[in-house]
């Protein structure tokens, strides 16, 4: 009967000790949206597999976690299909619901559906999770959460701005120092057209992506292995090794660029968006970076991109414009622009840096040690009033030896430890220890109720 | 191409306006949970089917979801059983997780998969959704939140009187009106004992249970047609149309119940938690019910139920003690003591009675009109200020008319419109317009600073 539990791979349980950094996390994350005025919406875990399939590519498809349909699942299936075997066509008659795999397609059907009751533009942020049958690996679960910010219905640049803007607050305030990288779809347009290889910008896009990890020379290898002549790689080459000021690179880019009407329409919006941010005074800088793509097919503007400075880890934060989101659900013409805060590594950079508050794991601020029925009797009125004044404290449940209940405090980490014994009955005070510094004093329970109120 | 979408049937997406008023629930439950030193864990929405299958009955097998098996999900499906088409079989080939039904299993399998690790007694809170495929109704889904308080490794009674007392602030703070009645299990065995009919324990609780709704001539037919006793009929009746203070009934259950030892020890447990939670003062009063049993196979002590007294709807908390939770993992003996706030029939009430503060549903304190680059430009360095001092501000993204902008600050509620014109811009100053009573002013950035934080 009885079974080893476990749960399944690529997904994790969180002790009191990680859910506390964890919230920590996000409660700065939400309470930055909430400042910028972005409304919080849940979608359920389960969409319509109609919904998801075909939005993820071929490969996404089969990443997606399917349910079995409830009741009779082989109702539908015929004997053919069973002797078939054919996975796929099985797949839809077993199953008509999946998870969510990402928050912006749950997220896309969410305005359509609801469109006529939506003000526009719509500033909404989700923090939900998402579940994917990848292969799990250090650092990638089947089971992750995605923190959303997105604004659909404006063109206006402000909206980029603001969450550049967004950015800045939020890893400042959780002491994260940072890079963000800016890019506009529009260049890397511009960029193929210029060097006479327009239908070649996938290609383009996916090599110089890479730069930074493989290097010029492989990328230019890579573009020659794709086709591109000697020529366009030749005059790639500046673009590629631009650098200096954002104001140095706007300039080289409108002189490069400068046949190109895209081309020059992206320079204009990331020279705005750019300029617009600086202008305000931020703890972080955009840098622009013309190889900066990121999943190219969807961005149409703006291209942004976080790195932490001070830990060696993939990008933390991400996003940029998309001028057709819900066009897949029949309401084309929509334009947004959205990021998306990468907790599951924001968190791993605030463990290895340790930027948590020092009182971050902290269960209660104050634990009463029982002493038997009419101590505790005395020490839950105190404890009750603490509650009531805002202040986390707990008795003690059962009578133990003092040192059980003294380790308990401790391999909690609670700082405060009141004792009500028979004299301080007596007296009608209260034993309080700092568990840090071991000093001990007797105070009034209104004095104890102060105390521990500004502790 | 295009889709109609929608969500799948039972399931809910939750809107702006709703989310606010949710999150006001839950964020009430969580500070509450907190001040009582109750810590916050998660687990996978996903759990192994043998860790869900036979812990919710025969029944509850049915109505899990479970997952099809990523990959070749035939791989391991025989010709034989393709042709038997034998659900169970099937299933237990297809599938290998499911969705978590409950808070409970999960947490008991944390507890046993952890136990090297947890400091005992440990005081939970889980706040998570939960999935079953149940056929959806008005007020039934199949997906929903449970928010689960619950404390093992203790078999003090003060664990149940914080349990009432948290009960107590939830409510009291939520602003709704509700009485807890409370219940032993070990008196419901001490009651069929003393009528003779303690093998028919099960159908006398599922039976007095139902007295509220169908009363006690039906309740008694039903017990007649289980096999009771005429005489085991009327020697219950006493107890069922007892009535008075909790000091009369535990007085009256004393008389009654003397002869039976595990009877006593319930009136002896109830007289304590009682007299415990009454002796702390409390805004609601917990009352003695012994018709109240609540999933009498799983409680072995003290029952709490929770009704709202101003809406009529089913209970909206319930819990008790159970002391072998973690058996059917390997880990007998460890006694826990629990309860469930049912959160949406809590916003039901709330709802109802329409308990939500006045700016529940507030997006931003104030929305900066859009005249054109430099009064934006403006704007935004002000907005910038407001929100570093944690005013929630907005500018609104895009140059259009005065009376769209106004009316989209009407229609997301924003109480104040702040206005940055020409006028405005020369003079560094900023118009703020009260939109409830239609007061406008003009003030520096500082002032306006001073009131929107004080607003």
């Amino acid at each position: 009967m009885a079974q080893k539990p476990s749960i399944p791979k690529g997904t994790r349980d969180f002790s009191p000790n990680e859910m506390a950094r964890r919230n920590y996390i996000f409660d700065t994350i939400k309470s930055v949206f909430r400042l910028y005025g972005y409304q919080q919406i849940e979608t359920p875990a389960m969409e319509n597999l109609s919904t998801l399939m075909g939005k993820y590519g071929e490969e996404g498809d089969k990443l997606l976690f399917k349910i079995l349909n409830s009741g009779d699942f082989m109702k539908s299936v015929g004997e053919e299909e069973l002797a078939e075997r054919n996975l796929v066509k099985l797949t839809n008659k077993l199953c008509e619901k999946g998870l969510r795999y990402d928050l912006t397609v749950p997220f896309a059907r969410f305005v359509v559906q609801y469109r006529g009751q939506l003000q526009m533009p719509f500033k909404r942020y989700q923090i939900q999770p998402v579940w994917r049958a990848d292969r799990p690996q250090k650092g990638r679960y089947r089971e992750f959460y995605q923190c959303d910010a997105d604004v659909v219905g404006s063109d206006s640049l402000w909206n980029e701005i603001e969450l550049l803007s967004m950015i800045d607050m939020v890893f400042s305030r959780l002491k994260v120092r940072v890079a963000i990288k800016i890019n506009n779809r529009k260049i890397l347009t511009g960029i193929a057209e210029i060097i006479g290889e327009a239908d070649k910008i996938v290609d383009i896009t996916v090599a110089i992506d890479k730069i930074d990890k493989i290097g010029i020379d492989n990328v230019n290898e890579e573009l020659r292995s794709k086709g591109l002549s000697e020529e366009a790689i030749e005059r790639l080459r500046p673009l590629l090794e631009m650098n200096g000021s954002n104001e140095e690179k706007l300039t080289t880019l409108s002189t490069l660029l400068a046949e190109s009407e895209t081309g020059m329409k992206g320079v204009e919006e990331l020279r705005t968006v750019v300029e617009g941010f600086d202008s305000l005074g931020h703890n972080c800088v955009a840098d622009i970076d013309v190889s900066l793509a990121r999943g190219l097919n969807y961005y149409t503007g703006t291209i942004i991109e976080v790195k932490a400075l001070d830990v060696q880890i993939g990008s933390i934060t991400g996003g940029g414009r998309y001028d057709n989101l819900t066009g897949v659900f029949g309401m084309p013409g929509l334009s947004g622009v959205g990021i998306s805060f990468g907790a599951d590594r924001i968190y791993d950079v605030l463990n290895q840096l340790n930027l948590y508050p020092e009182d971050v794991a902290e269960s209660v601020k104050v634990l009463f040690v029982n002493f038997g029925e009419k101590e505790a009797a005395a020490a839950a009125k105190t404890v009750k009033i603490l509650r009531e004044e805002g202040v986390a404290a707990e008795l003690y449940p059962d009578v133990a030896k003092m040192k059980k209940q003294m380790g308990f405090a401790d391999s909690e980490s609670i700082p405060y430890v009141a004792i009500i014994g028979e004299t301080e009955l007596q007296e009608g005070k209260v034993n309080l220890k700092d568990m840090a510094t071991g000093k001990q004093e007797t105070l009034t329970p209104e004095e104890l109720v102060e105390k521990l109120k500004n502790a």
